[in-house]
């Protein structure tokens, strides 16, 4: 049914010797895949973001550790487990600031420790590939879920705005902000409209959300960052999807740059306004918003990636923080594999079993 | 006192033979000037957007009707009204859609119908240059009398936000918007910090407002439309001034898109948001903002203008608004050369005397 999903951001092969990924960074242009068998193939493709989007990027480490060990020779255990270690730090030292990328693999790594002592080299390798599958099937049933929550918000011809790219493209599938029009499109649904921010400065909206929703058959229309006012006083949305990064315990929670501005507007036109985002981005050690950090990237993101030329004039200060927090004010609700939280929020995290 | 106003965006040379003009199409990379006297390269640098901006438009087209029209050799009236008005329908027809192209060309060609009867030729010559002197220096006087009143809301240190380009580039000298900075440098304020949107998709605060600000020696932060949000928050923007290209009669105003974003967001962060015009940009028989027509670009703006390729994929639909409408509601104070109005802005326009 799901024949709208045509594309696989990261899988293993068939055989199960590779990880076979779809380098985004050539998207939209090429849609060219990628089997990745050697170490430094893998490490360099986490690297370069040719995976990304934090599941998308557990899922890679998560094979990309099975493929490794299962390349180790011998039968002896420990020899084993300090040569998957070194595996495990090897790639995890590809994007050190990706959660996700150093908890999957420890999660691979404590499930060895755990079963060291009761098992041959050989059982404990076919565990390791269990265990990876386990990271990508539980990455496509939290999706999935989120993306059934969504759908039951939506309504047939709706037009719907997301910012940046929280779909298939950064999980291991159905992606979370895009998840209910996946959704919807295995029901039959062929009349929703989605509008993409292109999301300024690296065009995540422009070059994988507008593609990956153009190559699932939905009405995708791309526009500028600053046309998302004119876009929602003219009709166009009735209702805003978006991902997270870290969603703090208050429901205040980061997001690409610009969430927070398409949240205010949102409030302005009376837009619902839905963050999308599983329960493990919950963190409830971040008591608000104003806890989270944001990451401040160079300047020439902003200045050079134009034509040829230079777009900016010499010496002109840029400021360009690549997240913004969006105040749980002005989130109608967010969206879970577990459920849909509204506010007030930190009573609805509770009522989630949320800790 | 006005050395921070380094740029000449539209003059007469000396010997009054040639508009000089300061070539937009290259900057900010390159400063050039350009000498114009022939018909062809006058029509063509209005044409091709190389002097932009509406008032500069006009002075351009004033200089060039006036040097144009000098070039007549003969002393019949009749003659040289018939040359006038071919020359004059020739540089009208470089951009159909800019009014005050037609209405400085008018405003000559009036002139000159009015003393047809009582003057030589070379009377009507000297009359079309005096003219034209005084379309340049009544712009001059409009945009130091809006950054005047403009200068009078600003505190020392303030950071100022400002969307596209209003400023000296876009008219014969301080601008609208950017004004009241430029009066601030002639104060010898030198505390100021001027935040410039970049503006997708035209690039107009990255290529233009940055390079102005940062030519006059001000200190100049770049941000991509989706951060005007955070920057607000953080508290960095204390006024913001935007230009308009049309009020309505309730002070709903068009203008380049995102405008009303920042003002929606303006107004959340409670920042006062401003919008700067001379009173003929106001138009009492446009009763709101409904009544303006937004013009639509091709979708190439936003789709092509990035590195060597294409970066958003095929096919994909397009929402290119050049322009969009702000609310009244949302506008703090509009001002004007004759002060600035405050809401209800019908009241206000009406005790300024605007019909």
């Amino acid at each position: 049914m799901d024949n709208a999903l045509k594309l696989n951001t990261v899988v293993l092969s068939e055989d199960r010797k590779s990880i076979v990924i779809l380098d985004q960074t050539l998207l939209p242009k090429n849609i060219k895949y990628l089997k990745l068998s050697k170490r430094d193939e893998i490490w360099e493709a986490i690297y370069k973001l040719r995976v990304r989007g934090a599941p998308a990027i557990g899922c890679a480490a998560a094979f990309g550790l099975y493929i490794l060990a299962s390349g180790y020779e011998g039968d002896d255990v420990e020899g084993f487990l300090s040569f998957v270690e070194k595996e495990k730090d090897y790639l995890n030292s590809s994007r050190p600031t990706a959660v996700n990328l150093s908890w999957a693999l420890t999660r691979l790594w404590n499930m060895l420790l755990a079963n060291k002592d009761k098992h041959t080299v050989r059982e404990l390798k076919e565990m390791l590939g269990e265990e990876a599958d386990s990271v990508w099937n539980e990455d496509v049933a939290i999706s999935r879920a989120i993306g059934s929550y969504g759908f039951e918000l939506l309504h047939h011809g709706d037009g719907i705005l997301t910012h940046c790219n929280a779909g298939t493209l950064a999980t291991a599938k159905y992606g979370t902000a895009l998840a209910p029009i996946y959704i919807a499109l295995e029901h039959g649904w062929n009349d929703l409209k989605v509008y993409c921010d292109e999301t300024r400065p690296l065009l995540q909206g422009a070059r994988l959300s507008a593609f990956e929703m153009q190559t699932a058959g939905v009405y995708t229309t791309l526009i500028c960052d600053d046309m998302a006012s004119i876009t929602m006083k003219r009709g166009k949305i009735n209702i805003i999807f978006v991902g997270a990064d870290r969603v703090a315990a208050n429901g205040d929670f980061a997001n690409k740059i610009g969430t927070s501005g398409v949240a205010i507007m949102a409030r302005y036109y009376g837009i619902p306004f839905y963050c999308c985002a599983p329960t493990t981005t919950i963190d409830m050690a971040t008591k608000t918003g104003a806890d989270i950090p944001i990451e401040e990237r160079k300047p020439e993101e902003v200045t050079e990636m134009w034509y040829k030329e230079r777009m900016a004039p010499e010496g002109v200060h840029v400021d360009n923080p690549a997240f913004d927090v969006t105040d749980h004010s002005l989130v109608t609700g967010i969206i879970t594999e577990k459920g849909i939280a509204y506010p007030p929020f930190d009573k609805a995290f509770e009522r989630m079993g949320i800790k």
